[in-house]
């Protein structure tokens, strides 16, 4: 129940995307931010997915963050950027410059503007995406994320891709958190490399032959992240670490939509209030939150690597 | 009960987009398209929406669409071109390109990645175009559209916006079907130029004082809609009309969502297959469904006027 080797496997963060005061990307802070990610149990980064604001960046400015961290010497096949648009245009355009950065795969929302598409249509999304790259170093992940995309993807559309590009849709992230249909398409789909959107289902996929787990709560535990995955594969006893990993979920899980609440914790971390900085419509805690939020994470046995 | 005259009050068509085979917005054909529509009911031109296909494509195929029909001698103040964006920074430049183009209103959806975001989250966003187009000559027109956002405009919302911006945010198109919602809103607002989405609510809507309607069916029964439009005002019977119209309406909505059954209508009116070319998700009708539509349609005492 092996995956091929070239699966991006492991644990990935949905790598959280530092601004400037009126909303840039900060390259700088975010090379930074990826080299420590990186340094302390992450073996990918999934930037520009949802925890990342991806949607909430025009394509110039997704472009210049793919290329700005190569640039700034994170490696390429360290990352699964999210390239999927409601414009296949524009999914081109973002997928080429992904896999010209070196991106070990990319991570493809489905078009989410149209509400109940049929599998043909989105199938013929992703067929014109792979067409349109025409690369054979591109590797798709398939985002499934019913609640943010209201679009999910099916196992129908899953086998209709795989049969039409078996080397190029090679896995998907299930951020539903319904368990019986992550496991159910690592176990269905042969070499179908599946990442769980959650870190307390990430133990638990594994043992049923899931890929690893692409998390926003990676951003601030993928140390605790990074033990759960290497104490299984290892056959250590990864109870402990599940269990604190599971209590950062639970407590992030508790300030939707997660990017506030995590660049919350990573100002106070660095002690640089930059952090703060997001685009509408995402909205800083309020105070009194940020409180609820401090002692809630303090309270677990957990303390967050030194920048 | 009468609104300022500088609304975009009267009937627009959420205007569809032709292309060629490989889904390039087709300039001369959309030329030929929006001057038929004027000259047969319209009173502007509401591009780049839900039935346009807007978020099929990326921001320079926008601008340029919009540009290419200004050039072509579509007058900009027929225009209320779609420029919301789930990016800030597009919806701003896409705004920008819009009134520069001369438009009289933009029509701007919310950022409708993110599922419920606050008021204040999406109060921020707006007025972060609002300044970032920094332009008198902006009117921006909300568009409500939740079964297809899934990011509702309340009516908090409308008054934070009216508040801050009383010049620049005029009016909303409501296409959630809820004539209440819409009746409300043009009486709760002074001045507040509401516009339904649905042709059988077009009458009912005039009688609450809203200002007109945009909707898909516009693009082949623009006349029918104008009739009901001219002559409420006139103080004349529009019974008939109104009858009529409704039955497009209903014809229309069963082939959800709409602008692939009106391609296809439009495809047998020009003689002319180019017009069933349309962007994934999208795709074309089913042979079968394509005669049920027409036997339906043609069941109508109904013309839809010569090319």
């Amino acid at each position: 129940m092996s995956l091929p080797s070239d699966r991006f496997t492991g644990v990935l963060a949905a790598a959280l995307t530092p601004q400037t005061a009126d909303g840039t990307p900060d390259g700088k802070a975010m090379t930074a931010h990826c080299n420590w990610l990186l340094a302390n149990g992450c073996d990918g980064l999934a930037i520009l997915g949802t925890t990342g604001e991806a949607n909430s960046f025009g394509l110039k400015e997704r472009i210049r963050i793919i290329e700005g961290l190569v640039e700034a010497g994170v490696p390429g096949e360290t990352l699964m950027p999210g390239t999927g648009s409601c414009a296949v245009s524009d999914a081109i355009s973002l997928t080429k410059v992904a896999v010209n950065a070196g991106a070990r795969g990319v991570l493809m929302l489905p078009p989410f503007y149209y509400k109940t598409p049929s599998d043909e249509g989105l199938f013929a999304h992703f067929s014109e995406v792979i067409q349109g790259v025409a690369d054979d170093r591109l590797k798709i992940y398939l985002y499934h994320f019913p609640q943010m995309s209201a679009t999910p993807i099916s196992y129908n559309l899953i086998e209709m891709l795989i049969k039409a590009y078996p080397d190029t849709v090679v896995g998907m992230k299930d951020s539903s958190g319904v368990f019986d249909n992550m496991a159910g398409a690592a176990k269905n789909f042969d070499g179908f490399c599946v990442l769980a959107g959650a870190d307390d289902l990430l133990l638990s996929l594994l043992e049923q032959g899931g890929g690893g787990c692409i998390t926003a709560c990676a951003n601030v535990a993928s140390s605790l992240a990074g033990q759960v995955y290497n104490g299984f594969h290892a056959g250590e006893d990864v109870t402990k670490a599940n269990a604190t990993l599971t209590q950062v979920r639970q407590v992030i899980s508790s300030f939707p939509p997660g990017a506030p609440a995590l660049k919350t914790l990573m100002a106070r971390h660095c002690g640089n209030d930059d952090w703060l900085n997001m685009r509408p419509p995402l909205q800083n805690l309020s105070g009194e939150k940020a409180s609820e939020l401090f002692a809630a994470f303090d309270a677990i046995d957990y303390q967050m690597p030194a920048i």
